[in-house]
């Protein structure tokens, strides 16, 4: 095998994180969260957004998202997701499992629109159905697409005058970052809540919460540990963070993952390969034939995503912190040899 | 500061498991638990408990809790645990919040006996009331205790007479896996399931959950995604159980601890101090008078656990794998010196 | 106002079983089911579906959903309906509440096809999503449609081929039994659970829950007083059933609600009136001009069940025990009329 | 058999409520509690308790009590009740089911009091346990005992005080008004919710929740129907109230239940029977040898509630609206005949 393209969350962390943990082996810390590095994390994460928004710890996306949406809503609110949104297919029905249904619109392009939410608002307009609550989006998207500034403008006003609070799923954010006009200032700005993935961005483990809108941090802790999503040894989840934080780490591995993504749609696209989706993120659908896709299989890792026809079928390939332009390179040389 | 007692998750991991973790950097590995390091220890475990039991990483020990118990239970099922159990008190609802009742009986020294199983059933006959389906049991027990071979097995035969699950909370295992006559492959025979803690015994993150019973096994991924505890980097969990299950580092941990902790309590004994229970494991549970207290507080950290009258309390210390005997004696001369 | 054709729930109870309950004013009897009115109205409907199915009465229909699918499925599991489910749509949540995903199809007649199975099956295939385990249709449905007993057995069979169970929500039962070939054994033969409808046909309160498969029964009456849903005087909920279903009164009141409906939309088809959905039940959707509609509000009440254009909604007008022809033939002069 | 004390559900409904169930056969009303009956039955409770309350009708009383609890609390939040709470002990597990921990304190009498609720607040002050959020009282008790003004006020203070909510069960509170110089006004005074039950006075079913702290009335439809309590003929619920809250007829059922019962216990007391607890309620514990319940059981009968010791047991009487002086007076003599 010369490389996996299957995730971005098949290397332990990035370089400077194992080395920041390594050096602090020997210090003792305060549990769940209330040590000097997770204060000091959140610090930094202050500074970038720009904003005094309360900041936690947690440990993997669904975990997230579900602590998330069950400490916010109501028993009988839901949240209004694009149907291929993360909570809706791939949590194995975690939100559920706190008791709250996810409303969902087709999307082409896996974004959420205003017209889209008001569209579930129009259909659920009493006690006999369940009450639409939050919007939830994924920057980038469930499908490497992302949103722009202009975009999440126009979806916090809409959530602002429809009485429903915005959640941004931050599990890629390094690659939206890197790509799109929308600042750290901006989520603080434009949401009520939103996290910072660490898993697939250089961490090993850990996505920071932010709660911009101060009434829904209120007892967050509570819900934390009621979820059993706080850990003993919270500074596990922080000192990471102290690193990809420091000077414009998160988001320069975003950059490198688009980069290599870029390069590889580019290359590609010259070799006459078509794709699923118009991804500029770090994660690519391409659509090859089933004969190509085991000739790749022999020396590369890759998801499959979906099929196309009885000949072609989608594949994904995902750049992460540890993909180079030379790892692209060469992969670009195998397809050719095909 | 010269050293902290309050807890045995203040250090991020034991020297041979962080030098593992660098070992592995350069690596690629598949997720969510399907990858060669989780297969290895795996196997590594099942060799140390004697038996082809399911095994499962999983993070915390609150989530592991939760995690088993809604997997096992059906909405109407309810689990019996000792007034001072882990899952009683200090998860914040987590299992009522996944929709279980916690059966109390109040107990002496923290251990249940069948007496107090059946106490418990005999007041709970039809279906106006919860029906008991699981006994939860620590070892060690939140309080130092700790169960011997014999008391498990009789908790064991009760819960098969009785058609109850076992279930016991590992989460101190390695301490108690120094001081009890139970082996490793005890806890395969006489529990239906069990978790070997690693969070508080020289890991970062990490509890095993072992399942015996192999109709509870059925579909427990389903579970551990559903409860938002599946992690994308498995083998972030599962690496320092190849280092804690070489050789018999994990328990030698443990024993260890106990034999700082064994110090302390012989020589504080002799020193004339009392304890609030009779603990021969990681945790011990000494009263001082608050003048004490105060002046232990300028140099080590430890946890205050209640007030016994108006001049003394019981003060928790705890030991871990970073605990010496010489820090145990620089502790005792500084009592020594008040 | 003349009628109101709003809905099948307007009236208190028929005559028959007002008159029934009045002549027991005077017994007492045991509480929770354990009555010999239940007792007797259980044997009633064993004889009718020819099995010694498991029988329950509850309360309401959205009770009965969620009490029932919360006893069958694991937490993890999910139901699928059509899109237009009752459960879905119109139960605020109530299935989602008890922790379970509805995965949903679209429909052209509210009608799921083991097709539809298929398709929903085919994209759940792992542990990262929900795992479909249970089959909701109902008979009549929302809207209108109903059942054959060749749809019946072909689904019977997809639910069984796919280790699925089939479970029908009856709250028309009435309707369906007097226009669909379906009698009531095959409900025992071909569903695992199946429901009668109390509320809809002739009942103050009450829906008959009838478990086929055996399994499902086992310590189900902890489940309904789990959900709330076991009334003290559970004599109250089957006095009823042993009026109903005494000769063929159930399914004669069907029969009169189906006659009262077929004639109108045979009237209204003769003046060149368009429906909604192809209905032969006691459910018809008639589109009207949004004028036609104001002129009849002021005599006859109804639902707007849609927006068709700027000029035409569509109503719904639903018979009940309460309905009459010569009711209907007013109905139909008031609308020649405008 | 003679006559059953084994409840107060074992009769349909007071003469006078199905005379107006009759009265009303042939009327056609709206659905969902939206109806004129319900209308009117709110104005006569809000009359009755001089307060514009919120007022709702659902079906019984742990629906009732699962409903309230999950629609106030937020996930992490808990409920304190006495050990012999109905919560606590017979709803099997159904406040747990929506979620929440109950938190019991023992008593001598069933009954709450500030000191104990401080108990509970002390013990539960950060975020690794449960926030206890609510006080749940029931009058009368479950064992008989009754709270006096003295007492509501003094708890309704503490509530306050500590940022707790007030939800007083009525399930017997015809009885408790009877009794106790708390007056509907008080109820609606100290109180942010309470019940009145009508299943166990005169009701075939139906209990009326009347929230008088508007912030939690918000919304409350929704958490009916989402916790599968409301009723599509909710007007069937609402009737009885109508007929109940005629002048005084519902606290004259409690007082003739009580009369009865008080009758029972000064007749039993002369003849030099004891009992389990003091109750000068409808509900009465009577210790009696096994022989001669065998004897009563012969005519009469009634609930063992526990055992005292090898000769004798705790037997309950109650009393209900069907019970006459005449019908206790024929008991006693049965008594004298043993």
């Amino acid at each position: 095998m010369k490389y996996s393209f299957r995730n971005d969350y098949s290397s332990i962390a990035h370089k400077k994180v194992l080395e920041r943990l390594i050096e602090c082996q020997n210090e003792q810390n305060i549990g769940y969260g209330e040590d000097i590095h997770t204060q000091n994390a959140k610090w930094m994460i202050q500074d970038k957004i720009k904003n005094k928004s309360e900041v936690f710890f947690l440990t993997g996306g669904t975990q997230t998202n579900m602590t998330i949406i069950s400490h916010i809503l109501k028993p009988y609110e839901a949240v209004i997701a694009a149907e291929t949104g993360h909570i809706n297919v791939h949590e194995t029905g975690a939100i559920e499992g706190r008791g709250h249904k996810v409303l969902t619109h087709k999307t082409d392009d896996g974004k959420l629109t205003p017209a889209m939410v008001l569209d579930i608002l129009k259909n659920h307009t009493d006690y006999h159905m369940v009450k639409p609550k939050m919007i939830y989006i994924s920057n980038t998207t469930e499908i490497g697409t992302y949103y722009t500034l202009k975009e999440l403008k126009e979806l916090s006003k809409c959530a602002k005058d429809n009485n429903l609070y915005l959640f941004l799923d931050g599990a890629r954010l390094a690659s939206a970052l890197a790509i799109s006009d929308i600042d750290y200032s901006d989520y603080a700005k434009y949401t009520d809540i939103f996290y910072i993935g660490g898993t697939k961005n250089g961490s090993y483990i850990g996505e920071v919460v932010v709660i911009n809108n101060k009434e829904l941090a209120n007892e967050f802790q509570y819900s934390i540990k009621h979820s059993g999503a706080m850990l003993a040894k919270g500074f596990i989840a922080s000192i990471p963070f102290e690193v990809l934080m420091e000077g414009d780490l998160y988001k320069e591995i975003g950059k490198l993952e688009n980069d290599c993504a870029n390069f590889l749609v580019n290359e590609l696209s010259s070799l006459g390969y078509k794709f699923y989706s118009d991804s500029k993120t770090n994660q690519i659908f391409i659509i090859v034939s089933k004969k190509l896709a085991d000739y790749i299989k022999k020396e590369y890792d890759f998801e499959v995503w979906n099929n196309i026809n009885e000949n072609e079928i989608t594949i994904r390939l995902v750049t992460s912190f540890t993909t180079t332009i030379d790892i692209c390179k060469e992969f670009i040389e195998y397809i050719k040899s095909f």
